[in-house]
């Protein structure tokens, strides 16, 4: 794993970002620069080693994939008016909103222009590939602005966004790397359904951490989405499965106006979500995506070594050991 | 002229937007169907009829040029904080900022999608040169919103930032067309750079009117770059060709925050202008650059049928004659 991350962060800085204007490519070296994870990168790598081709030939793609993960946080950053990134000040806070529009503009753009060095076959897939799933994460966003000043929405419909914002790039990330390891269609197909399977459990664990995860290893503030009324999993679930009573005071915590203690909230909303048996139903939905994406990678046709690296990756994501 | 246009209105009105989710596609509808003059749509199909080839090949990307344009209105609109766009609310005031950037994000990656009709080598071909000319055109709105910053810029930057702004997608609307004519690099480039002299003429002539058009034919408020202290060619030369005490006044009447009758402003502004020879040498640039766009026109290998349509728009664009 490391290897494949180090080997990204190797190439990525040695590329020359433009100088010039300052205005416009200095927010996107700061952005890149913040400690990210490149999980995409990573299975961008990890995909083409597993179909035994040169890791070496997908760091562009690679690239690819991160400048548009990090255009997707540039601009959504704007739209959710967020003060932080990785602990530190969102670009449109450091600079203004417009430098984040532009420079985020800019990074869509070089994104394509990462796929530039691939022979013209290549190019036109991984192209096509990348603004499918750029068109995707768009309508999943749009769907999550939707979401959050509707009051009811379906689980399924929810799940629907998380697959769109966030999901499908995951599986872009593998789907690429397997194209440039010269994968057949069908293979590279299979791969974009783990990758997909991959991300959705991934959020759905992130919504269930967020209430129920440990403080000292979530890296995030415990209850963040109950404060400010994200409908997660755990919400819609709530919903789901709970009584009328229950449903009513959920409703009424996220829709009140009144003023409360925050701990209070987090407290009363947790327990909810525990009594509607809402926290197990998502812990039985992550499994049940995990046992599919486990499943796709088995009927992948590589080697076995391949296979294992991915299922260790996969494992150590859902338990966010890094 | 008319024909190229209504072919590509004809074929755009033909293609079937995407509805859901409704708060991404709608406000590209809206922005698509406000009365454009589809001046580069039009010059690629234009430019594939010059090189022999099937004007309805060219549709697709002239769609793509078109789509990219509204990007980048759509997010300048955002910048600018402007309220009209051809005369109608623009996308952020009817519905709100998020929605002007989410959109325009889609509009973008639809530009490169229009592009996934053409055979794989010049899929590839088309979409290095859009995405080239992407860049180049956000840093030319990087360069504009630097310039309003700073006191002292040089008309070479100015030239430079226009040229990059506005004329390189005048260059690559026509460069696309003759590549799908299947032309020679060589031709290709030529046409290029005959449509970026077209982009520089047409917007010092912008500029130009902006101060001296004709109220009844221009279509803006004369004297609107003066109110916004824009900083225009007229501006540039003045600064360059005036004595101290022209320049003393000029750049009063632009660094004042004093109140002053709007009148009074334009009506001093443009005698400056006159007085310091800034308008006569602002025609006299116009004139040079229409002279090398002509003699770009005439180096072509193309037969002279379709240098004579070429000629006519250019000449009728210079003229606004539409």
């Amino acid at each position: 794993m490391a290897n494949y991350s180090k080997q990204f962060q190797d190439y990525l800085l040695s590329i020359e970002q433009k100088q010039t204007p300052k205005g416009l490519y200095a927010p996107i070296d700061y952005l890149l620069a913040l400690g990210a994870k490149r999980i995409r990168p990573t299975l961008t790598l990890m995909a083409t080693d597993a179909f035994e081709g040169d890791t070496e030939n997908s760091l562009a793609a690679a690239l690819a994939v991160e400048l548009f993960h990090n255009f997707t946080l540039m601009h959504d950053d704007i739209m959710d008016d967020a003060p932080l990134r990785r602990g530190q000040p969102t670009v449109h806070e450091k600079w203004d909103i417009n430098t984040g529009i532009l420079s985020g503009d800019v990074m869509l753009v070089q994104a394509y222009q990462a796929l530039e060095v691939y022979p013209e076959g290549l190019h036109s897939k991984l192209t096509r590939l990348l603004s499918k799933t750029a068109i995707e994460v768009c309508e999943g966003q749009q769907y999550d602005v939707d979401f959050e000043k509707e009051n009811e929405t379906t689980i399924e419909a929810y799940l629907e966004m998380i697959r769109l914002k966030t999901a499908v790039l995951v599986g872009c990330a593998l789907q690429m790397g397997a194209y440039i390891a010269n994968s057949s269609e069908e293979e590279a197909q299979k791969i974009y359904d783990f990758g997909v399977l991959l991300g959705l459990t991934f959020q759905i664990q992130d919504d269930y951490l967020d209430a129920f995860g440990d403080p000292k290893t979530f890296g995030k503030q415990i209850g963040g989405d109950i404060i400010e009324n994200k409908k997660t999993i755990l919400y819609h679930k709530a919903l789901l499965l709970g009584n009328e009573d229950q449903k009513t005071q959920l409703r009424s915590w996220f829709e009140s106006s009144e003023d409360f203690v925050v701990e209070q909230k987090i407290k009363a909303v947790k327990e909810l979500f525990v009594q509607t048996t809402a926290a197990e139903a998502s812990q039985e939905l992550m499994q049940k995506y995990t046992e599919q994406a486990y499943q796709a990678l088995e009927s992948l046709d590589i080697k076995q070594q391949g296979k294992a690296i991915l299922r260790s990756f996969a494992s150590q994501l859902m338990q966010r050991q890094f």
